[in-house]
């Protein structure tokens, strides 16, 4: 687990190795790059990589941390499931080569912990609207996050001209308007 | 990724090896598991082992898909998607261990292409019936496997006493009953 914290010249450092990472990752596929190719791209000393990260996924991870930070900054107080949806679809429809890494890196599961705690913020209103007890909120929740990664998945790897309007189409003609939940 | 297809001294290698791996995982932490314990444990010699799997989650996976197997051959020719959903959290509910291995191990990808398959293969008469086009059809049934193998994972992480029916009523409630696509 990367160690950066609030730290200015930490963040300096992972911003260099971001960047450096980006840009290995427009040519190259994740599992060919070594993080001797991240330290020459990024400019960053070996000590330096490895005070900040265990290893490549870990900047992956990190990466990942960072869009879900400018996806809260984006949404504001919007607290409209579409809107939240639709910005989800957005960004990360604009980072296709880390989604794809995080899902080479197997990061599927703290993927989903990111998603759901997200969407749990922005949409607990819901919770008190329908009533749902702590039981029933944890299923929906947790659902809700792997439906959302997964049609994200299945654009960016299947389908990769479906825009963000095009996937939550498909999601609401499949799955019904989420949340059905409002309907009960 | 293993190595034992249709060879009879191999598979009865692998069961050992799986025994053992059970056997550990009763006590043990996944984690916390070592390739040594697994063949002290199976008796069966190092050279074997590495021959027919890679590491400890090449045992997991290996376990995963036998138990994908049993599943397919307890539903028989049944195609009633509550049956389908039945049987499979049933199955895996008999195996929460495993289940809790595969997700330490990372291997949510993995499940998921294997559900994927195995329910698309089962459904597949959803998608003439309803006339999806190969595009929806992608959509519905990876959106669906991330559905069941999300609910299997907060019953067994969270709400360790919830059976099948308990999880099945709550996806309904949830998400109303699939699939929702047959009312469009």
């Amino acid at each position: 687990m990367y160690r950066i914290g609030n730290d200015k010249r930490k963040i300096q450092s992972a911003n260099l190795i971001c960047s450096g990472m980006e840009e290995l990752m427009r040519t190259q596929d994740y599992h060919d790059i070594s993080v001797t190719q991240i330290i020459n791209t990024s400019g960053v000393g070996r000590a330096t990589f490895y005070r900040l990260f265990d290893d490549k996924s870990d900047v992956v991870l990190y990466q990942m941390e960072m869009v879900f930070t400018e996806l809260i900054r984006r949404m504001g107080p919007q607290t409209d499931p579409n809107v939240v949806v639709q910005s989800l679809f957005d960004i990360w429809l604009s980072q296709k080569g880390l989604f794809l890494s995080l899902i080479k890196a197997n990061l599927y599961g703290e993927f989903q912990t990111q998603l759901s705690y997200v969407i749990g913020e922005k949409l607990k209103f819901i919770k008190e609207h329908v009533g749902l007890d702590d039981r029933n909120w944890q299923y929906f929740i947790h659902i809700r996050a792997a439906m959302l990664f997964t049609a994200l998945r299945v654009a960016i790897t299947q389908f990769n001209e479906d825009n963000s309007q095009d996937i939550s189409n498909t999601l609401n003609e499949l799955f019904g308007k989420q949340p059905l939940i409002f309907k009960s």
